[in-house]
């Protein structure tokens, strides 16, 4: 399986909550990382999404907003990834910046030039990925 | 109407299956291509949506994630759509990839230089395009 | 707090709308302009989300579809906001057009050079931003 989308968690189902329309899915990849995806009741059910299942989550790189400090505010969106950037490629408009999480996943956020200076980011630089479960895609091996 | 959205699936609604909250609706274009898009019950009356009705999809370049098989894996996006990789724009960073689908429809997607080397993207090539109907912004004429 | 998000609405909690599983929470700056956000409850609860709290609205410039003119169609998407270019960089793929809006409010649209160039954007244009409440980000000082 290969797609466009630069972040996948491949990992196991950790944890299933469901409610009236939606089911938050949480995955944990073998080194411990963890994203949490909503998905409908009519998707857990065609993908057969179990406790321990084995499954992926793909993320796009414009989806995911990254944050220098995180002590003084608090977000709606579900995953709070805290990383180390370890790559930062930029172009005309854009920025690739790569964090590395404590598990060993890698995070791609595509950003503005602007953004990276106002952040101050640079390679080693402590940085935190914002993703919206709602903007996770699952997969499972077919 | 012109939007910066590349993507416009022009057509007539040929389903409504209403849910709690919302409501997911078909787009069918003239050449046959179909787009789902998961929207409000408010949006569906204010907008009078209704089987038959003329309606459009507008879907942006970067929220579509390009794969190059679909055999080995299932996905939890509503919209899966085959096409055939009909142009390749390259930046610095991003790539602008157009796939053509079996109706006609031109999709879209801007994804990362690395992606399209990683999936060996070159015109011609089949590819399949995931689109999450959450994603969709449904337009009608007033 | 600093994010890579190019767009934020900072002000107070105007309205909320509780729904069975979400939330519709508006924003209203200073200036007077306005954002829709849905969140889930959890959210709402977790932020501590209510009539005049101060909170602030996280939009990444992917994320916004622009549009030249509105008075032919009408949209699924909730927030549809009124403004002027301000500003326009091109870069080899994408354009990072800067939106002002009546209060004040700057809204980044990143867009590909050939939607401004169908769109005939240039600064002074009068354009709409269109973005869907469930694609924002809601944050609050911690």
């Amino acid at each position: 399986m290969k797609t466009s989308a630069r972040n996948v968690f491949s990992g196991k189902v950790s944890a299933l909550t469901a409610g009236a329309i939606n089911t938050e899915v949480e995955i944990t990849t073998d080194g411990g990382d963890r994203l949490v995806a909503i998905v409908t009741q009519a998707s857990v059910r065609e993908l057969g999404l179990a406790l321990g299942k084995e499954a992926f989550a793909l993320v796009k790189a414009p989806w995911v907003i990254l944050m220098a400090d995180d002590g003084e505010v608090r977000f709606s969106a579900r995953n709070q990834l805290k990383g180390t950037v370890q790559k930062i490629s930029r172009g005309a408009i854009n920025t690739d910046v790569v964090l590395a999480l404590a598990g060993g996943t890698q995070v791609h956020a595509v950003v503005t030039n602007e953004a990276v200076t106002e952040l101050g980011l640079k390679e080693g630089s402590p940085a935190t990925a914002l993703i919206k479960a709602s903007h996770v895609v699952l997969g499972v091996p077919a």
